[in-house]
């Protein structure tokens, strides 16, 4: 039994246990903050809402969220359209964005191929990467997707449709992080990074 | 840095990050999936937050919240109004609403007398109570305040002010939880559940 004294409180409960991680006990947590904070102050969280959601667009080009028709990222003359990087969302721009390192731009997938949660190819923006890569304006193409099976199998359905065509296809470096001690390190990341060594001169120093 | 794409996703991730224990990933990640969801169920979200606060009242005999001028319980006349079980905040009431062993009614302090959070025993919904028990329709008071300094401060203050009042007033038994085993309660607890002991075939049985 779940007795909420008020029926809005109750609807108000129910809609925030709707959101990812949050559990009824959560959520009426939040809803009691809420019920302590001024009228405006609640206004302006679930105008906020409703507003991004009504109003935000897909970049036309890499598919990143937008203000407008085209994305920050892509309307800036100073990067490099030459390189793409292929991510699976928004999150990963913004770390990748967060390095200062790339001054490329970036086609995001919206997901990765994963059968199991029912997502398959044409689900996801790949079509139009590979009119991108056919365009002959692009040299590079960087996969940046999970380490996972899911990942793996992206990148591999990815190349599949990208092979015949003539353009670099690279994928970031995986290995021990910066900081990390060998012995804690999982056996495939080690063994990969023995594998993919580099020369030492031309590690970047961080 | 962070660099959000979009204005109006920033807008939504710096509004959920206020609510309590949502960090900015936290709030990234829900506004990614609001995203993905319905322009109507986005809307629904948002409206049911404006509308609880807008629209939601304080019981005038209890201060639980409540759609009307009274709440539920103290609109029951099954409920036995000579008692009355003083609870820090609304949840408390469903705690023990869940128990289904209370068929008194309650009265909701609002919180707790804690100088280091700035709240005084005017912040607090303690003189109704006093009111109340003058009245001489209340028989019983049940404290039920959090076993902290904060809590029994709260205690030690109403009955202070009621001690004069002739009416019995009684505190929810602290002691060792069922299902628990000794070795792991700490001193202050099974001290407590010792000089507190009950006649054996006093024991309601679960």
């Amino acid at each position: 039994m779940n007795s909420y004294s008020s029926k809005l409180l109750e609807e108000a409960v129910n809609e925030l246990s709707r959101l990812p991680g949050i559990g009824r006990k959560t959520a009426l947590r939040m809803a009691l903050h809420l019920l302590k904070q001024e009228v405006a102050e609640v206004e302006r969280l679930g105008n906020s809402l409703i507003n991004m959601r009504k109003n935000i667009k897909f970049c036309k080009e890499c598919f990143n969220i937008s203000d407008g028709e085209v994305c920050e990222i892509c309307s800036n003359p100073k990067r490099d359209f030459s390189t793409i990087c292929i991510v699976e969302d928004i999150r990963d721009v913004m770390a990748i964005e967060n390095t200062a390192q790339y001054k490329g731009v970036y086609h995001i997938l919206g997901g990765i191929i994963s059968p199991m949660d029912g997502i398959g190819p044409n689900d996801l923006n790949i079509s139009p990467l590979v009119e991108k890569a056919k365009s002959k304006k692009v040299k590079e193409i960087i996969m940046a997707l999970p380490t996972t099976i899911e990942g793996d199998t992206t990148n591999f359905y990815i190349y599949k449709q990208i092979k015949h065509i003539e353009i670099k296809l690279s994928v970031i470096a995986r290995g021990i992080s910066i900081g990390d001690d060998l012995e804690y390190a999982d056996e495939i990341t080690l063994g990969r990074s023995i594998i993919n060594r580099i020369p030492f001169d031309n590690e970047e120093s961080m």
